[in-house]
């Protein structure tokens, strides 16, 4: 289906926020096998709105409107709709109910503020079945038309689980068959992945393969469309197969997996427990594991410490190595995990220490320059990375391959133990 | 002058590429007084091109267009023009002279592929005098139309080096002023902003304000605009001194401040270091503060102690308070923030310990309980909060709480300072 994304918001017309969710929508899409004929952003102003959709009305299959849902007199995306369509605000009892429901903590204010979000046009169906997040959709003309919340990640989770879904058995409808996977790969660059399965791509038979850099990770798509389903899985097998065989164990999860919900899984299956000391990547590795519930299974907890004294008073680091070998070295490193590793009893200590920059570098450690290490009962092996990119992709970059020595370290002793 | 700006790729339509150029394009023009209608991404497509610039023209002073300039068969955008504005392709000898200058080094073939970078459509400029990028402009129906290249480093050098220039020329001719600011704002709700500064708003003349939610902060938008710099100056005054009145210290910021760095400014300025202890937050607060450049010289690190065990025997919490309070309480967050000040020898020791969910919860302590403790040389203070909103925004809010009692305290130290 051809569709088009419009995005409301001042805050996007003048350049304050970047736009991130048209994208994610549109990748999304695109995976599916749709097709975004254009994707408009405005600010909030009602004609302009009503316009802007009913152009897209005009020429398209579906349309996904974000923003300006909320319940402040800037949000003005509703008026615009009941406006341009003649759909009349109507009062949704139901959706007013579950509001009041999960909001008995809020002052009567705020409640009046939400009432506002229970006021939509004719014909609406609200697309969270709970009302926690605004979001609804209408016919018009005879195609789906989706309003979803501005916010990123309310917005992204309303696309994946209600739209694309939807989308989906409209698609049904009119019998065109697509399956497709997801691949999250790890320690790979994107041309690198493009090189090895460069090969399986054959559009010509609707097999296509998308290779999409989410920093510092890649994402691989295989998408096989066609009108026949036996087909259809006849070659997806056959692909999806060629693809985790040459990509092996780069891959480390599909769809949803994270890496850090990867290897808490892997972690939890052994009953192995993990305790993180960091310099350079500062609490992010932690941030990570701690992202995923029910971590305080399996993870113990970590140190941040970015002076030479807090290494030797909190993880023992030896004040010897420090003066011999520096904060950044692969001794100190594998001091910070056999460390973390005494001081918590965990099963497993990973350390990070490097210089993240932008200060800090010099001729022979520069900016970049990353040490991790990796304690386990069969001993501590230190490993040197050289990152790229500014502050951020090197804390991000090294915490990473952090998560991917601890994964590859305990898919190791899981074959072992076979 | 109000523009529209538009992008040309299949590549961002597909949601392969991130399109980061209209945002920076929106940015820049609005910090030089012009109003972005609208942002328009669409495909490599003749028609969908020409009529997507036929309608900008239609409503916008001046349009700027980005991509599909370059010398390979998808790039369309010059067709697209010659076609729809019925500007014949043209041949550009001085162009192609300049190419064959500084390409004096590619192959045959090359060479003549970027002959067809000499051939614009009748009337165009070129933007870069040395035609060492793609890029130019013509004036249609009075309004000038730029085309600049869908390359982020050559599309923003061409922006703000001509096009920007050039507009504030044809600006200069209208006279009309802008003046924008973003105000910052924590421990409010969207909906409790709007009803302080509502009075202030005044549409008619052309005083806006703007409410974002970027989750767990709101960030407030006044825009004052008129046609005398005089009379927009005393209404901007006016208004801004009633904004900072009325929100005070809810206010930590204005345009590119971040609350970590506004902490870590204010304890460079008053020369104090911080330490932080993280239980529920899970080394968020400590990420937070290491994602600021120069971090090391006020921040000392921070223990992530998510087992009862670890808080002991890293933080020195008395194993008495745990069994007679709970991890979760006020006296084991006091017990917390003085622990990491003591073993770090930070002047301040900040500490989170709540139930961050979804498991966890229970009647007496539901998840969203979140202890914080702040300990200075003066005392320490504990606070609870009831936190609303899954995993993600609880540990997100909770770290910002923090932040925000590190920032109450320094400015409360500065004032007795006075």
């Amino acid at each position: 289906m051809r569709g088009e994304i419009i995005a409301i918001g001042d805050e996007l017309t003048t350049g304050r926020i970047l736009n991130t969710t048209s994208f994610f929508a549109a990748s999304q899409l695109f995976a599916a096998g749709h097709e975004v004929i254009a994707m408009t952003t405005i600010g909030d102003e009602v004609e302009l709105i009503g316009e802007t959709i009913r152009q897209a009305l005009a020429r398209a299959d579906f349309i996904i409107v974000t923003g300006g849902l909320g319940p402040t007199t800037d949000d003005l995306t509703n008026r615009a709709v009941s406006e341009a369509l003649a759909r009349p605000a109507t009062f949704y009892p139901e959706i007013s109910r579950k509001i009041a429901a999960h909001g008995t903590n809020n002052t009567a204010e705020v409640q009046s503020a939400l009432e506002k979000l229970a006021w939509l046009p004719a014909g609406a169906h609200a697309l969270h079945s709970e009302a926690r997040t605004a979001g609804y959709f209408l016919v018009q003309d005879g195609k789906p038309v989706f309003f979803l919340p501005g916010v990123p990640h309310e917005m992204k989770e309303l696309l994946v689980e209600t739209v694309l879904t939807r989308l989906a058995v409209w698609e049904g409808e009119e019998g065109r068959q697509v399956r497709q996977k997801v691949y999250k790969v790890v320690g790979l660059a994107e041309s690198e992945i493009n090189n090895k399965l460069e090969h399986l791509e054959d559009p010509a038979h609707g097999v296509r393969i998308g290779y999409y850099p989410v920093f510092p990770e890649v994402h691989v798509s295989l998408t096989v469309a066609g009108d026949g389903e036996a087909s259809i899985e006849e070659r997806f097998g056959d692909c999806d197969t060629a693809i985790v065989e040459i990509l092996g164990r780069a891959i480390y999860g599909c769809g949803n997996d994270s890496l850090e919900g990867v290897v808490g899984r892997l972690l939890g299956w052994q009953g192995k427990t993990l305790a993180v000391a960091e310099s350079c990547s500062g609490g992010l590795l932690a941030h990570k594991m701690t992202k995923v519930s029910g971590s305080s299974a399996y993870f113990l907890g970590g140190v941040v410490a970015y002076s030479n004294e807090l290494k030797e008073r909190l993880l023992g680091v030896p004040s010897a190595i420090l003066a011999q070998y520096g904060a950044v070295s692969g001794e100190t490193a594998r001091a910070m995990a056999d460390g973390i590793r005494r001081v918590t009893g965990a099963g497993l200590g990973v350390s990070i220490t490097g210089i993240a920059g932008p200060g800090g570098g010099g001729e022979a450690k520069p900016v970049g320059t990353v040490y991790l290490a990796l304690a386990t009962a069969a001993g501590t092996d230190d490993h040197l990375v050289h990152l790229a990119g500014d502050r951020w992709q090197i804390q991000e970059h090294a915490s990473q391959i952090a998560l991917d020595l601890v994964r590859r370290s305990l898919l190791d002793s899981e074959r072992e133990a076979v």
